[in-house]
């Protein structure tokens, strides 16, 4: 079994030489907070990483939940995990104070959930749905919802979930159907089935929250039918006693990866006594929803980068320790094996996976931090445009590349790769389901093109540009970054080319045309935005060896400014292909009858 | 469970209207064969792996074969079908008649075992490795070994390995450590250990001959001391009797996917009594072994076809079945939701199945063709050559290509493609082993750069380059394919540059560096040999569309005209970025040292 499956060292640069977070504490809200306080709660992410949550990586997937007459059995590593999330305040650290929370920066937070999903994303999950499902009640909730439900929530003695996908509706949330019937008790009647709800039962806590989206009982057909209604499993009588709420789980998924967290079907009203409460205005559920759900993409983004992690560091250990074969130059049978790690195509895919990797995360703190700077207030306005912008990019790159990136760490490792002694396979299966869940990828790709870069008469994408612009200005002084910088300037100036074509041709297109590789424009945006955040990196890595620095130090550096060398090289190379494709008059996707593919 | 998962409709396309595979029957080692018996065969195999394969193509994934005291039980469904596959002559089907063979092409052959890969991948290993095993007998063997094993095993009452990897040995197999002592009774003393050895046991056949490589003992270092040998199970003593040859089963491995064939553990000589018999020359067994490898790397290139065709038939009847929103340009809630298949980027993603899928099964037919022409002495040289070039691609392409494509099917059945009531998440892992076994993809990066290139005076790459412009020369004459001819053109024009220079900068690189972007290098030349092939396919098409044909034939040929227009504007056009990767001087993955990934 591997034994690093983050790096701590990173984490710093990232908050102290790329970006500054701790001048966030100049702001009143984070003013208890320094640079002492960040370490303290890294430090002690880290050690819970480490402790309670990398040990059972493997047990959880071996060993998954189990559903039996109606409850979910989940590892028993849950219980003392759980008890560390609530007793830490890790589910509201970024909330004021007045209700528990520690007015964390969200970025300290994300970079501590990252360490938690790189060691055992299944098992970090339960707490953070529940930070999910919290939200909306704190955002939206009556003040006796707050007073009924938060603390429990917070302290990890009850969990929540977000209830939204029904057996017939996956992306298209318009279209469900689970009911909610008013009564003049102050309550609904809930009526319907969802499910993939994660972690929606479990025996190791005393009730689960469900956020769930129905229509109002003879409303409007679509989206402004429906509403959100806090479920809970079990209700609270005039006694103050816990009662049950008639939601049953009907059964678990067996899923390809991401055993350890149970994917449960839930049946509300099966005795017709199940009821739901309110949370908002009616027909504004899936509006309250989406308004919430910038941050749970945040955490699916940021989910899939902690498995690129995890998937990076085994391979690296294991293409350290492992000696086979020779440099192609050297033949002689009798020098001895080189490692594998002095091969240049070993040391390629392991690029591939850093780049993706820490490209990613560079962006995931950076908007973060945007979100930070709205939550003081500062630039609000622009600061929400850029993180809205970004949203799809963050929660998409990392989880379509991060397929790709555990596959050559499971290359890497040849045969063993393949075997269930090694962990990247698991990484390999777990990850499969982040361009899945909280919006597919096609559900991003129609974000971005058909929303993102013209709300606001095309205000995001400008405040995008200016922001990858500045950072290019700021690299300029570097002269080591000459070739990158040339090479951005004209992946910019393609992207605002591409980009303003696409909408001129929205005129003349049909919106099915239009959007047809939306997609494909999403990756191209990703490319562009990794490309970004290495300059940054890079710039900050150059920067830091103008210095006397230590050999470890020495190395880091160097290994940050090699692998955007081969992001560049490499990787953003392909929007040149995508913008040709995308550029491309030839619509066979959308010309393609159905029965062509018949045989 | 999906119903389809190969098409029967298909094949019938590529053997006469794309190969006019029955010419073959002109040659007088075919000519008992016909339109009719090739129909028969490939019915015939269609018919086992609907009835005797794909039905337990799930159970075999859930109830894997498991080892108890050293022997390896494997799933009772095997019975039938080794019987079936003995009794059928299925695999010795393309050998000489005077051995039991039915001299078949190697083409329908490998068509057959297309349909048996699709159908149950796990399942068809264990007799197209016996396959492998009795055709290293049949060439290189005794006339006495032959009659020793050859009948049992090609009717499947006994089963072949070959057995190569060893713990410390994956692709540097030069350095592998078995021993083999020669004795003056004809016989070696083996000793060592091998792993990962398919289906190397099992309790369904009386016996499993190894053709194992090992080292001479005290023999030369490298290469020049590896030998082949037989190396059986149970040897038969001077009464004619079985007896125990010292050759345990260790165990096996717990694996992400093909997991209905078990991965063997195998030990030799733990009680100093396992007997070995040279096959061939001493010194001469890799060379022996890589004569023969062809046709295995053929077999794993046509295994990932088959498993990205189940994926794709199964994500094509979920995206017909399932309904999910509606068009972009109607938003109204009250009209019906339309069949996936309606949505232009679903469409997309079967094309991207589709496109890898058939344009690499096209390619396994011209392969194996060339491959045929071979065997009856047609342009011995030049087809030779056609095949050894073609192979690494063959071999790579697909299996690439086939992880995202099966994560593509996954991907269309959403949260559901993830679960495992459906196949595709089976598909997915099943395939991931197709990039390692056989050769990596390194492997064959290296083989096609270092050496197939430039062999006979870089005459392989020219016969390669004369075919596909031979190909363009015939579809001159479809106006319908200017745009895609014109791309071709250009595509070979930039593949002869690019070797060009590639090859002219090998003088002053070191070796390291030449071959240190070979992966790409054979991606791009995948990319073009699959180009070539939708050529061939579309030209086709266009005919059958010229006289009057039902409608099913219609959708048919114009399915394969627009997924040929799909892979020249979505995958060809990725050879751009692939050339300017391959073009450029930054040697990154050279230059980094091991010490920069350190943190």
């Amino acid at each position: 079994m591997a034994e690093k499956f983050a790096s701590r060292r990173n984490i710093d640069f990232l908050i102290k030489e790329v970006f500054d977070v701790v001048s966030l504490t100049g702001f009143e809200y984070f003013e208890d907070h320094d640079e002492e306080t960040f370490k303290m709660i890294l430090d002690t992410a880290m050690k819970i990483s480490e402790e309670m949550m990398f040990p059972y990586f493997k047990d959880m997937d071996t060993q998954p939940p189990y559903w039996e007459n109606g409850k979910v059995y989940v590892h028993q590593a849950m219980v003392p995990f759980l008890k560390e999330m609530g007793e830490g305040g890790w589910i509201q650290s970024e909330k004021p104070y007045d209700i528990g929370g520690q007015q964390l920066p969200l970025t300290i937070k994300e970079l501590a959930y990252f360490l938690f999903g790189a060691a055992n994303y299944s098992m970090h999950v339960y707490p953070m749905l529940t930070a999910g499902a919290a939200n909306l009640i704190y955002e939206f909730g009556t003040q006796e919802m707050k007073d009924m439900y938060l603390e429990k929530m917070y302290s990890g003695v009850w969990q929540g979930t977000m209830a939204l996908t029904e057996p017939d509706v996956g992306s298209s949330l318009g279209d469900l159907t689970t009911t909610a019937e008013p009564t003049d008790q102050g309550y609904y009647m809930m009526k319907g089935q969802k499910i993939f709800i994660s972690a929606g039962n479990s025996n190791v806590v005393d009730n689960v929250i469900h956020l769930a989206i129905a229509r109002l009982k003879d409303g409007p057909l679509g989206v402004p039918g429906i509403s959100l209604f806090v479920v809970p499993e079990k209700r609270i009588n005039e006694n103050g006693e816990l009662e049950d709420n008639d939601v049953q789980c009907g059964g678990i998924e067996h899923k390809l990866g991401y055993k350890g967290s149970p994917i449960t079907q839930l049946n509300f009203g099966e005795e017709k006594n199940c009821r739901g409460w309110l949370v908002g205005e009616e027909g504004k559920g899936l509006a309250q929803m989406f308004k919430m759900m910038n941050e749970e993409r945040i955490n699916v983004g940021i989910g899939a980068i902690s498995k690129i992690s995890g998937a990076y560091y085994a391979s690296l250990e294991y293409a350290r320790e492992r000696k086979q074969g020779r440099k192609p130059d050297q033949k002689d049978p009798s020098t001895p094996m080189v490692e594998l790690i002095e091969h240049a195509d070993i040391k390629r895919m392991l690029l591939f996976q850093k780049a993706v990797m820490e490209g990613s995360l560079s962006l995931a703190t950076q908007v973060s931090l945007y979100q930070d700077l709205v939550t003081v207030g500062e630039n609000r306005a622009e600061n929400e445009l850029l993180v809205d912008f970004l949203i799809p990019i963050l929660k998409t790159y990392p989880s379509e590349m991060g397929v790709l990136a555990t596959s050559a760490a499971i290359q890497i490792l040849g045969g063993y790769g393949f075997c269930g002694d090694f962990p990247v396979e698991q990484y390999y299966r777990d990850i499969r389901i982040d361009p899945i869940h909280e919006g597919t990828t096609l559900v991003h790709g129609q974000d971005i093109l058909n929303r993102k870069v013209s709300m606001k008469q095309g205000k995001a994408f400008e405040l995008f540009v200016n922001e990858v612009e500045k950072t290019m200005a700021a690299a300029k002084e570097c002269s080591e970054l000459a070739k990158q910088l040339s090479a951005l300037e004209k992946a910019v100036q393609l992207m605002k080319d591409l980009t303003a074509d696409l909408l001129a041709r929205k005129e003349r297109l049909s919106r099915e045309e239009f959007l047809a590789d939306s997609v494909l424009y999403l990756e191209f945006m990703g490319l562009i935005a990794i490309a970004w955040q290495w300059i940054k990196m890079m710039h900050a890595a150059i920067a830091a060896l103008n210095d006397q620095v230590s050999d470890q130090d020495k190395y880091f550096y160097q290994g940050k400014i090699y692998t955007g060398r081969y992001f560049f090289d490499y990787e953003l190379i392909k929007i040149d292909s995508l913008a040709a494709r995308l550029n491309s008059d030839d619509k066979v996707t959308v010309e393609i009858s159905k029965e062509y593919f018949e045989d």
